[in-house]
């Protein structure tokens, strides 16, 4: 198949807060005041999660009639570390992303536990998002325009 | 500094679509039609890109000043491409997640074009999602409760 291109566009509000805007929707996105924020909304780093356990949660959805799974509920809790020094004060040799993501699936299904087990390893091996993140993907470094 | 833990939940809602909760906030996403969802929300690959331009739009609404940048305006326009052979078949040899993305910053300042060019590069290098997203990261294998 033909590849497929997504698109965003961040846009400055006030202090740090930014709107995103992606076709029809828009999200807001801040830092609690502790980071220097306004809390208006969760910060990039925790979206990130977010849209990680998104994915794992549609890949859930979209595939458990295939997978012959009884899927009655279906969440994920995340955690993810970073080092502040990093980001904050560009200290050599501490990076400045996530060092370590963990997440937990929780189902509720009459499906044997053989057979969830299978799919829990189908979701982390589907989801576009754990892709991205697991193996990294290749950003070219950006243009600017100066208005 | 001690590294600082950042945690989501994200849950099955109905269809494709997903709630996703971060200390007070909510956000929904889902997938258009075209990917066999109800159109609620963004999709979980564009919450990547949006984290992705929030990130980079926060990096440089916190260090402006710091690097006498004057900075009116800024926003991100993002695209990233994947191969939805991957994710939807289960291709062998196509990658699930992106393949590559690319960005364009935004800047309304009066500050010289050079002095905005060495910023541009300050935004890239500190972003923790850009880091993370081209580094990748390790991914833990998930645990999983039959509830």
């Amino acid at each position: 198949m033909a590849l497929a291109t997504f698109t965003a566009v961040s846009k400055r509000l006030s202090g740090l807060a930014v709107e995103n805007t992606v076709r029809d929707f828009k999200t807001v996105m801040d830092e609690p005041p502790s980071l220097g924020g306004t809390d208006t909304g969760m910060n990039p780093v925790e979206g990130l999660l977010a849209a990680l356990g998104s994915c794992q949660v549609i890949v859930a959805s979209a595939f458990a009639k295939a997978n012959k799974i009884d899927l009655q509920d279906f969440w994920v809790e995340l955690e993810g570390d970073l080092d502040p020094d990093g980001f904050l004060m560009g200290k050599p040799g501490v990076r400045n992303g996530f060092q370590e993501i963990r997440f937990t699936m929780h189902i509720k299904s009459n499906s044997p536990a053989e057979k969830v087990e299978e799919f829990q390893k189908f979701i982390e091996s589907r989801c576009p998002v754990g892709d991205t993140l697991s193996k990294g993907t290749h950003i070219l470094p950006s243009k600017i325009v100066i208005e």
